[in-house]
Parts: C-alpha cells; sequence; structure tokens
C-alpha cells in the first residue's frame, strides 16, 4: 500500500540547497526552538572499540526528545499552513515534533494515532495543544483518517518522515556534523521509515560512508533492498515504537540506493545492551532505537579501521527512565 | 574540625599553570579515559530566561557520572603512587572517581564509608576494583580512619575536594569552556566542599562572574561567609548525597574569598522543579546536585542581562533514573 505519494526528492546538487535552505529557516535570522545539539567526541578506546575516533550526536537533546523536530518544523516552514492548520498520523515522535511545531507557529494540529497508541504519548501531544484522534486499531487506519481529514479540510498533510521537506530537515544533521568536527569517515545511523537516513545520505551524498542501522525485527530497509523495491514488513521488538514502520519511505529508498552501501542487522540483546551501556557507563539516557550505532559497534556487526573516524546517530530518548 | 591540613593552593598565576599542566596530564599525549565533555549553547529563550545565551556544561557525561574525575585523575598523576596505593574517605561521586583513576593507574585503592553509605555506591566502587571498608556511622568517622590508615601503611591519602591537585583537576573546566565557547559572562555552580568552585575560579581568575549555589539545606559557603571562615554546618535535603559536605574547604574558601562575589541559596522546590524540567524538558538526566544552575535561573534567584552568556555547569548524574 503506498499511501502518500511523496514529492520526487530533488538531485544531488539541489537536495544540498534544499538542505542548506531548511538549516537557514531552522537556525538562521528568524530563530525557532530547534537546537543545535552537541557533538561529543571521544577516542575509540573510550568505548573500547579500536578505531580512532567515536563522535556522539547527541540529537536526543533536541526539542521533542528526537531528532524529529527539524523536519517537522521545515515542513511548516517551507509553505504557508492554511487555516485548517496541519494533520499527521502518528501515535510517536514525528507527532510530538509536529505538534511543537505547530504550536511555534500558531496554527492548529491534529494527530491520528491508532487505539494501540500509549497514554502518555496522548498526554504529551495534548499537552503541546494538539488534537489527538483515535482512528481505528492499527496506524494504517489512522493514516486513512489522516488523509481523508487533510482532503475534507484543506489542511497541510504532514508525513512523519516519507515527505521532502521533511527528509531535508533531517539532513540539516550532516551540516551541522560537519561544522563541529569536519567529515567523519562513517555515520552509524537506525533507519525506521528512513527519513533520518535519507537526510544525512543526501547531506552527506557519499563524502562519507553511511551505515544502516536495523533491528532484526523491524528490516523495512533490508526486505526492500531484497525485493528490488520497498515492501510491507512485520515489526516488533524493543525498538518497534521508534522504528517499527512498516515500509521504508519512497524518498529514502532513493536517496539510499544512490548514498548507502552498508546496512546490518542488529539482535534485540545488542540493542539492549548498548541501551544500558550509554546509561551506566555515560549517563545518556536514550531510548532503544538511539542504541543501535554503539549495538553495530559493541557487538563487532560493525568494525571500523583502527585510523576510522566513526560518527553515531544518538536520535531519541522518548522512553520511561525507569526502564534504564 | 580542620581534618586535613591542605597544601595552600598557590596564587592566581601559578594556579594558572597548574591548571594548564593538569589539563596536560589529562588530555596530552599519554591519553587517560577522562572526557572532554560537551558545551550545549542555546539561546536564553530555549529555557524561557531573557538572556543572550545559555550554556550548559554536560559534565555529568563525565567518566563515573561527575566532574570528580578530573580531580582525582590529576591527584594521581602528580606524583608516584607509593605501593600502598591511596585511600580515600568519600561515599559518593570522589570515591568512584578516585577508584576509577586508580584502577587505570593501576594501584590498589582503598575507600572509607560510613554505614549510611549506600550499597549501590559500595557494589559500583568494589566493580572498579576498590576496597571498601565501612568505618563509624558518619562520614568524619570514616575520614579518620582514613587518615590513620594513610599515617600506618604510607597510602597516598586523597582528598574529595580539599586537595590542591584536585582543585586544580576541576580547574581544566575552565580551560575546556572557553575553549568551546569563549569566555562567558557568568558561570553558576553548586558548591558542596567547594573543590568544583575553586577550581573554576581559580581558572577563570575573576575574568568572568561566578556565582556560587547551595541548597538551603547545605550552606556551607553561606556559613563561612557569615563567620568569616568554615564552619561545620548541618546538611540535609534532596542533593545532600553530592553537595553535603559539612565545611566549606580550605582552598575553595580562599580562591572564593578572591574570585567569588555572588552566592545564593535555593529552595528544595526549586532544585526539584529544574531537575525535573531537564529531564522533560531536555532529556539531561542528572542529579539534584548538578540542577541548581537551572533552578537558579528558572526561580529567578539569579536574573540575568539581556545581553548576558550565562554557562551551567552540570556537574553529576548519580542517581536512580526511576526517580524521574
Amino acid at each position: 500500500m503506498q499511501t502518500t505519494p511523496p514529492p520526487a526528492f530533488p538531485a544531488d546538487g539541489q537536495a544540498q540547497l534544499d538542505i542548506l535552505a531548511a538549516y537557514g529557516r531552522l537556525f538562521g535570522g528568524n530563530a525557532t526552538p530547534v537546537r543545535m545539539t552537541p557533538l561529543m567526541r571521544m577516542p575509540g578506546s573510550a568505548i573500547g572499540v579500536d578505531c580512532a575516533e567515536v563522535w556522539l550526536k547527541l540529537e536526543h537533546l533536541q526539542i521533542g526528545g528526537s531528532f524529529k523536530a527539524r523536519g517537522m518544523f521545515n515542513r511548516l516552514l517551507s509553505a504557508a499552513v492554511p487555516a485548517a492548520g496541519v494533520v499527521i498520523a502518528s501515535g510517536g515522535n514525528a507527532g510530538i515534533a509536529c505538534a511543537a511545531a505547530a504550536a511555534f507557529i500558531g496554527v492548529p494540529c491534529t494527530v491520528f494515532v491508532s487505539s494501540v497508541s500509549p497514554m502518555a504519548k496522548r498526554h504529551k501531544l495534548a499537552a503541546l495543544g494538539a488534537t489527538v484522534v483515535v482512528a481505528g486499531d492499527h496506524y494504517p487506519e489512522a493514516l486513512s483518517a489522516c488523509l481523508l481529514r487533510a482532503a475534507d479540510t484543506g489542511a497541510m498533510l504532514v508525513h512523519a518522515y516519507d515527505q521532502a521537506e521533511v527528509v531535508a530537515g533531517a539532513g540539516t544533521l550532516a551540516i551541522e556534523i560537519e561544522a563541529q568536527g569536519g567529515l567523519p569517515d562513517t555515520v552509524l545511523v537506525s533507519v525506521g521509515g528512513g527519513g533520518l537516513i535519507g537526510g544525512l545520505a543526501a547531506g552527506f551524498a557519499s563524502r562519507c560512508r553511511i551505515v544502516a542501522l536495523e533491528p532484526e525485527q523491524c528490516p523495512t530497509l533490508h526486505a526492500a533492498r531484497r525485493h528490488g523495491h520497498p515492501v510491507d514488513v512485520e515489526v516488533g521488538g524493543i525498538a518497534a515504537d521508534s522504528l517499527g514502520a512498516r515500509r521504508v519511505g519512497a524518498i529514502a529508498w532513493d536517496i539510499t540506493q544512490r548514498h548507502v552501501n552498508d546496512a546490518l542487522l542488529l539482535s534485540e540483546q545488542a540493542i539492549a545492551e548498548a541501551q544500558t551501556w550509554m546509561w551506566n557507563e555515560m549517563r545518556l539516557a536514550v531510548e532503544p532505537a538511539a542504541a543501535l550505532p554503539l549495538a553495530a559497534l559493541r557487538s563487532g556487526a560493525y568494525r571500523p579501521e583502527p585510523d576510522e573516524r566513526v560518527c553515531l546517530i544518538v536520535c531519541g530518548a522518548n522512553m520511561d527512565p525507569a526502564s534504564l
């Protein structure tokens, strides 16, 4: 089921201009609450890995607790929002970021969630001023209701990951990392729907290696590669809350084919171990999705060269701290 | 009761050379596990304060979960450690950092704690290879036992905050902040025994304003100022675990008289509110002691000028995340 026909993502030169424009929208003269997050640089030995440097891009300190704010603010600031406001289907980080962006701009936001969406997230959405609509028992039903509402009211449709402005917003991370640390040799990044890796891969445009990381139980990119095109997969496991998109986005599929060679699967155990290690040894409280990059290093799934500089994207921290 | 006769801390010019030497020991050719921690820069509006910039020095991401590693590694690397190893009296962050430094150098470490020391911290110390000795029911008894052991065995005595090398190690934070962000206008920092503020004040040497922050229930610096010299105080409240030294150190007293004009007291409620806000709005999981700087801003206890750049020292994160 291809639910939203996404506008094609522009070719490389234009994509980088679009990412630069997004950077200007987020951090230019009219400041938004989107944050430039810190880059923490350590020798590989600090995490028990034989490589020159490990960088942690602490994007979980972003407003809304995940990288999603970059794409959502860029989407909402890229065009005039109609009086009917914005609509999005998401029970998670994208919905929270969209609601925050709508609150900043001062437009109505309606978030469609399924009945399995946790009450804690619904309360967070409501606290941000969004209207929460429960539609059906699964994400596709919520998405259908969202599309219908957009068609009925003329509200701006915001996709959680598969829209050009959303991907370009995530791509501002590439600019920021390069400004803070220079060009890394390798970027390790988790993949759900692919908005994050799409932005990073478009921004770096093969100037460094991008390694896609997926939980064994949420293999959307792996499935697309096996079939030669995006397909629906079953999703589950400890990171499904953030990485549980059922298929990789068309934009991310396009970009990753051009700029991403390496894709790895990680076990539940490796992800959980890395998440625990990040708290115990670094006092980074993060959600499982944000632990995949460290899991790839610590499990040996990705083995860097001794002179390599590896950048880990720590993408979100929306979880219950008691779970640590 | 003056328990350890501290060596006098050197005058300003020499103090800054000692801090530079400490920086070289920690981050020079022979790398230690001590981390350069990130500086996060935001507009004041991001935390609801009308000032130009707020910087957060994320020192809770330091090895051992607090700034203490800087002083402990510097102390142990400043002189040859005798075969009898090192001894320290501390049930908290200083003991953990000292044990980590001893493990790195490969010398025995004995940590004297009182019977009220939490089992979790004793296990952490043991996991780092330290020998834990329970001596008495209060800190002074643990300290007496520690001094006796040092005299008996010739072990190197390490003080949790009132030794020149320990203070100079903490002072490396000043160098690092200035390298990362330039000179701030103001630094807001929590005070317990004073090792941290002593190092920062010696490092910045009145080139910027340093504001001392204490919980109402742990007012060691305020009491010293009232009496004209350090005195014992009763300590309690939510930050006593880290800031519960009974009197400010002689070194910190000396330095703060020269370089610190402003000292503020913060309520339990303001500290707790700031700690909660840091998790909810920034995904920073920190201990109460690390929330005092934000509490000073959010409560209005410290009111910056509109053009001011204020640096908050986020000093530690050794607490149970479930408490968030």
